[in-house]
């Protein structure tokens, strides 16, 4: 593998977000420019929330740029910068991808459920006829609800402390499917015919946070996500470890979408990416 | 030294300018960087005159971007994006470098006229008690001119098709120095008297370009500069080198500012700089 050259006419891609410190997208967008020869690099871009618009419409005028990330916390409000949004972002009302389209406007989509399912069958866990129960109904859980039941679960049950955004989630997602699988709950540690249980809260991100919820032990053939990133062991996923359950982190998620981001991209062929990266 | 790795964590330098494909400052610079292992990269930014001043502000707003460099045809008009100017960059009425200060304003400074001179005395000019003739009294030439002058040349004749611009450049410079060492002249291709020709105007660059003045056969002891990238050996330079004269493209030019670029954007010592890359 070649190392990485930029010279003046390296295309650029970025990631758009405040913090950006914690982001991986760099890394995984450059090793893939790297291993086929591309010449693009991906940057991270700290956009404050003061000025966002603004100063990400300043960077979306450079004409080397090919493509932006969206990170925390700007994926709702991204939406406005875009000339079209795919259908699964105007599901879920926020955007996580931009790309330049060939009349010079502004593409926007949303892969963090689509990511999420990827990165999840990669890792062997089974979704399919699955009864989900899931912690929190903010920005990614919406992507992360819709995106389940398309790969199958059977029913996802919303718990959120802000109740309105769990009925809210749940009323949308029960108005795209006949058979209205969202239910909402109030009892977080309940797991009785539960099968694979996410949290899509920030609960656990600081370092005094517990379990997102008062859990007795879990039986060993609950499924258990954390979509946390850092750290990269959070309280509830050293609760599935201990009690023998397959649990990952968001790391999958992530990994999940680079695939997705490439296609999106217009990088390569999507299926071959897929192939070459299992 | 490490392959380069772009984190979240990276601090961003950008060029603007346009087109940006000729540039070679981001290879310059990021070879530095792995060098010495600042988390840090230079990309290239190919902002449009059109919108200008929204895109590169907008650019100016990322909090992980810490410094510019601007080419064509941005140095004049880049000047109003700063809160502060160096004097060089005052008298010159353009800059090519841009740094963000502590308070968060934007200092300015130009470097093409010294970076010049640092990169004609490593390649073993005399620059000291020449007598110069330059061609073109644009932006480059006005930090051309001024830098020669002040790196001891002892006069300057100024060529330009536009005769009112050769004419209120030699008045800037008269104004700053005594000895009133600029003269404007008509006739480029007359170098009686003459130690050291430079071209500061973009003949040479096209295909079908010619010699920038009518010369007869040049004196071996002429040293000859073409401040032109591409092609690396223009009409001059070929004109030169059939001569037997010293002669140089725009190269030294761009290496010769890499130190004080670093300098300028609070990257190093410059003293230890310049002993490591001699």
């Amino acid at each position: 593998m070649k190392p990485m050259v930029i010279n003046g006419s390296t295309r650029l891609y970025g990631i758009a977000g405040d913090p950006v410190a914690q982001v991986k997208t760099p890394e995984l967008l450059n090793s893939f420019f790297q291993q086929t020869g591309i010449n693009a690099v991906c940057v991270p871009l700290q956009v404050a929330t003061s000025g966002f618009e603004a100063s990400l419409r300043g960077v979306m005028q450079l004409s080397n740029l090919d493509g932006l990330v969206i990170t925390v916390p700007h994926k709702v409000r991204a939406c406005a910068l875009t000339e079209s949004l795919s259908a699964e972002a105007q599901r879920v009302g926020a955007v996580n991808v931009l790309r330049r389209c060939e009349d010079g406007g502004w593409h926007g989509d949303m892969f963090d459920g689509t990511g999420l399912i990827v990165g999840l069958l990669r890792q062997g866990f089974v979704l399919k006829g699955q009864h989900v129960k899931q912690l929190g109904a903010g920005g990614s859980g919406a992507a992360v609800a819709f995106a389940l039941l398309a790969a199958g679960a059977a029913s996802v049950t919303l718990c959120d402390p802000d109740d309105n955004a769990a009925q809210a989630l749940a009323q949308r997602i029960n108005a795209s499917y006949s058979q209205h699988p969202a239910r909402v709950s109030d009892a977080p540690a309940e797991l009785v015919g539960i099968d694979l249980l996410i949290n899509c809260s920030p609960i656990g991100m600081k370092p005094d946070d517990g379990l997102p919820a008062p859990f007795a032990d879990f039986s060993p053939s609950l499924q258990v996500v954390d979509i946390i990133m850092h750290p990269a062991e959070t309280p509830l996923l050293a609760h599935a470890r201990r009690a023998g359950c397959h649990a990952v982190n968001g790391k999958p998620m992530i990994e999940g979408q680079l695939a997705e981001f490439i296609h999106f991209f217009g990088l390569a062929d999507k299926e071959s990416l897929c192939a070459r990266s299992r």
